[in-house]
């Protein structure tokens, strides 16, 4: 049997992991990478300077930032602050890659169904978010210095809208000018401990079929004209997902115990990842149930989570707001 | 001592209220009426012909209509859905009035901000409404006959996302093009007993300074292009007017009991409406207190009205959408 | 390795998984079954009459009766209103097996964490069902023929009131005197597909373990003095039991497509199924990651399918209210 | 015309209100009173000490503490916070004065309605407050010093459980007996300004008719065998007590600009403040509208007195909890 192993990758909206399955442990060409672990909270810098790199690992060519913090998902308000600080410098740094000055104009778009909740982690973000743009437009003399105007939109999405995020986005782009697209979408991870416990950043934008809502349109510097830059965070995973990769982690469980591959798996044992992917997605889809899922406690962790991006956002974007007091800003 | 009256009028958004107490039970030149009932549910409708009808009575020329239910806030479902068939009827004249055809395009624009609850008629009614728009999008072969294109939008307020709600809406409109803009708002009243039992339909559009919210720029035609239908719930009353009013009320009350309005009040009783009116905002004030009140049962009372607009609109803007099964395509 | 195979069973609160997995198709003795389906919905009536037979499923003696509805997910209200119609007919049959009189009092529990949401099936049911005991106690005079009194209470989590949910309930039944009790619950179930499109009911009560919330304590006639029975509905199934399912249904797929087992999974492929979990269970441990999931779209299901329990009970419970118009009895 | 006038008095929860119509600038005797203002903060410790005192000001003997904080509506955080160190001292004394001891176990019961947001102070506060009691109960070796067992529940309103909330409570108190029951609950105010800017301790408990929803049973000392501690605030005020409290103040105001009482207002001038707010409920009665009112932002206001409270308990109850660092322990 032949496979179109394209259509049967690992679904997965993480750069980090994408890069992890097709280099297998060795290093991909074209592709930079850095690591840096500080008290628990891993911050991994990836550049994917060619095109090469990008069919490679099957992501668009830019920078990535992922931090990953495996605690994150216990409720300890002062890790989440540390999170939150961290996140802003990683975020200060993409403000000057792409080149927008202090006093620069940001619009920050939550995309996603509030209604569904572990896709409205760009909803929650909105709400959380310190808003300024208003003072600029009605009493520009009067705003404190250290401050610059950012405005925020929640859109929606085509199901309950009826129209494309991405026209609304546009829409609002034409009219209020803003320098800089701060795009927040929740994502499909490959691994289910990487739910709620990683955020990635991204100078990439947003592109067609990412997230978990299935965007048809894209949100980046091409259609809209002013750079976008991509916060994600991964808070559900394909069923398929999770049983293809239980089974990998049990064949290696198993094969590390002896050292006869064959007659422990037999041919099923010998099939490609993709194959075996292949294989469980056929079997579930006629039962209807390739669902995404996510963790039950999953409206707990939004809330945190949310908190996490909107304080670290108001310091990366505003001088007068401290990472030291980052938190303070939302609620 | 003088006083800038207009300044000092009661504060309503319901035409009715403002012609109420412009006409003092005379006939306002300039300005039609006619009302009918049908088993508690009053029918009034309004024409501002003229511009002097219009100055005199505060409100912009054009037709209105207001539904009257006192008994809509005991939750009886029956009245509820003959509440909605009423008010889709009311809706479809407007529709003809306005020339939308039968297949044009409806965008519904639902204003205010939905953390606060009586500010939440808007963001409520586009949550329940039938949205169609994409399904002509996607696959315009496959919609049947009898639908036509809606979209809906809830902008939020200037203060949650830094830009004009009407900005946002205007942006919208020039992507999606809408043959016909739907604007649903909550409203102040003069009158505690209309608050949540009286729909307003309007071919005015929405006007700066309307609706709870402080609205700094309008929506109407000549803004946006495309004729505009405001309908509007009265869902809060200013403290100083139910002060202004009851006092009026025991004024009439105490006159009825004798023949001489002297010695019953004195100079206060002698002193204009709105010189009173005046005087207890002078009272208010300094306390800080001219607030925007609201019964403390409005979460229900907003869910309720809420679902008969969506109802009523989905009968009145689909010909497949009977008014007789109205209510079931809400939730 | 030798391996506590109790440890180890697949989890599910599902009477009805849990016969099929002891049966493997053959018959097991003391345990009665009988099925119907009409037009999509699929009602298992099973009476567990002996130790033996309870042993071997690992289920309490008693009824259980399960309605699978496997379209239920796809929103369609009037599918809704056949099952809560099926649904109050099965519950009626329960309330003459316990032998509550039509006047006899009611005491709904719905337990569950409403914070958590595919924990809220309890909360959400409560909240919308016909309350009348206050009615009785008030005005007893006056309450319409073919009613009963009903009470309704959501205990909360021992997490979040310091209580056992069963403490609070028996002090409440020794206030408030019912003659029945209705525990409502969210369940594990084995199988994915049948998460918010089964309900079970049983006569059984509620037994320490069983439920999403781990309970250390029941709640049963023994325990609180009146009949209990129990509602439930799936919505959650452990990552571990969808791995291992999952690698049931490639077997039997791959098995299908060849006659020879050995060389196709090899020694993997001889094991028992409980080994399998114990293996998938001992790999996915060390991540912390044996999570309990829920599809994402969980929020729109809780609510519909908590309303056909409410409906379902409203019509059941009350002469006066009938299984045709049910639905018109909650909003 | 003669009138009951104890019918017709200005309704308040507040003992400093109740004090303040009674006293009118004199010294009631049997009543202590102290007041200090810390920054804003005003508190003003009463103590009814007689039956006498309790009969003239028509509330309970016993100790009445309350805040005062005029500003707290605005949203300011550094304020809330020190609100909150201020409620944890006062509420430390009442521990003291109804001698229970640092480890004695306390359940919180949060009454109100949580469907009617200015009803829902109690169970907004016990979202938001520490629970400690299952720990003690589950693994009593391992709970670091300085905790009590602390419980809290949420009971509903008679309306939505068809019980009692005083029976639910009773229950759960005889199964879980605890050493002090603080019971939470929404009050009405006289005047508008009081709303949610101030909080009433009490140790005087519950007495039925007080609170938004009509008690019918009260939860004291008596009934439940502990002491009982209320925590109130008012959350809203009946349209009459607007009208009536405005027109007194029209009067003041006129007053201060003239001699001569009679000429300005007549009879009216000359009625008691009973007879005016008789008249103001007869005209407003028809009606049906002598409404509760609240302030349209309630919905923001509430999160943040419930968070204040619930943050001051924790200080108050725990000593490992310390005020300065107060506000970390809720979300």
């Amino acid at each position: 049997m032949t496979i179109d192993l394209s259509k049967y990758q690992v679904r997965t909206d993480l750069a980090l992991e994408a890069q992890e399955m097709a280099a297998l442990g060795s290093q991909i060409p074209g592709v930079w990478n850095e690591s840096t672990n500080d008290g628990g909270i891993l911050v991994t810098r990836m550049h994917i300077q060619t095109d090469e790199g990008a069919r490679r690992i099957g992501k668009m060519p830019g920078h990535y930032v992922t931090i990953e913090v495996p605690e994150l998902r216990k409720g300890d308000t002062e890790l989440q602050d540390r999170v939150a600080t961290s996140f802003a410098r990683e975020f200060e740094a993409f403000l000057t890659r792409v080149g927008v000055q202090p006093n620069g104009s940001v619009l920050i778009a939550g995309l996603g169904n509030w209604n569904v909740t572990p896709d409205a982690l760009g909803p929650l973000v909105v709400e959380n978010v310190m808003v300024t743009r208003h003072y600029f437009e009605l009493m520009p003399g009067d705003v404190s210095p250290g401050y610059r105007p950012v405005s925020a939109i929640a859109p929606g999405v085509m199901g309950t809208t009826g129209i494309e995020s991405s026209d609304i986005i546009s829409g609002i782009v034409e009219k209020s000018k803003p320098d800089l697209i701060i795009a927040v979408d929740a994502l499909a991870a490959k691994s289910l401990d990487r739910v709620n416990t990683t955020i990635q950043i991204a100078d990439t934008g947003i592109h067609p079929g990412s997230g978990i809502g299935n965007k048809r349109r894209g949100l980046t510097r091409e259609i809209l004209g002013v750079p976008v830059i991509a916060i994600g965070v991964p808070t559900v995973v394909y069923a398929s997902t999770i049983v293809s990769n239980t089974m990998d982690m049990v064949f290696e469980h198993m094969k590390r115990q002896t050292s006869n591959t064959q007659p422990l798996f037999g041919v099923f044992g010998t099939m490609q990842e993709q194959e075996r992917l292949q294989l469980v997605r056929e079997v579930l889809q006629p039962l209807g149930h390739d669902l995404l899922v996510t963790p039950k406690e999953i409206d707990m962790f939004m809330e945190d989570i949310a908190n996490i991006i909107a304080s670290g956002l108001n310091a990366a974007l505003h001088e007068a707001v401290d990472t030291h007091n980052v938190a303070a800003y939302t609620h």
